[in-house]
């Protein structure tokens, strides 16, 4: 799957990913980047909303998980806990990056889902402006078979 | 403030309150309940897209410390960390319920922001639908006086 591909299906399948101004930057074998506008998602500060900022790390970790499976027939993928800290106002537009758990995570994922028919994975995504990292997510994702 | 003020204030200053629909339905010394349609929070599955789920319950606690400090100049409210737990899918319209930590709770904010110009106070939103908790969230808030 390519960035165009998911974020294609975020727009088609959560609206709020559009509401949001969401963009899958990138997608490669490091991991994915979301970008997202401060404009629609303000707050009363002129700063980015937490929710805005907590939706959009979901979605980043999501869309790994998403390209990871490419449309694996009879999966289904949801997210099962988070915890967020917010270390500084996001003042701008943003990013979202999920960095790729490597091979031993999604290892470890595929034989909870192979043997068990449920493949759980944990990934930290990081909300920045240009360099400095803002907020950071940790979420776990549970994928189960039909 | 009443459960009026405290929705004018949020589809005011914070633009994806609207656009995820949410209303605040009462606002009293129990606590606050927002209720949030699932249309524009839904997701690929059907169900309300985690992140909206996340948004809302941040809201529900925002808007209980905002009612709380009723607009007390030079004071601030952000949240500083939260954590969410999705135990169920939300498949429909949804509320977001936030209970009052009582005298105990708000006192130790007071003391916090009378004598470190930071209040602190850790809230509790349950999503639900209907009788049923589907999600919990635990935030906490911070006021800073200027």
């Amino acid at each position: 799957m390519t960035a165009a591909d998911v974020e294609a299906y975020l727009h088609e399948h959560i609206p709020q990913s559009i509401s949001m101004g969401v963009r899958v930057a990138s997608l490669d074998e490091r991991g994915v980047r979301l970008t997202a506008p401060l404009s629609p998602n303000i707050n009363h500060r002129g700063t980015v909303f937490g929710g805005s900022a907590a939706a959009v790390a979901m979605l980043a970790g999501w869309a790994l998980v998403h390209a990871h499976l490419a449309g694996r027939p009879g999966v289904r993928l949801v997210i099962r806990r988070q915890q967020m800290e917010f270390d500084a106002p996001i003042d701008g537009d943003f990013d979202a990056v999920c960095e790729d758990p490597g091979d031993e995570g999604w290892a470890q994922f595929e034989r909870g889902l192979e043997h068990m028919g449920k493949g759980r994975v944990q990934l930290r995504v990081r909300l920045n402006r240009g360099a400095a990292d803002l907020a950071t997510f940790d979420g776990v994702y549970v994928a189960v078979s039909a």
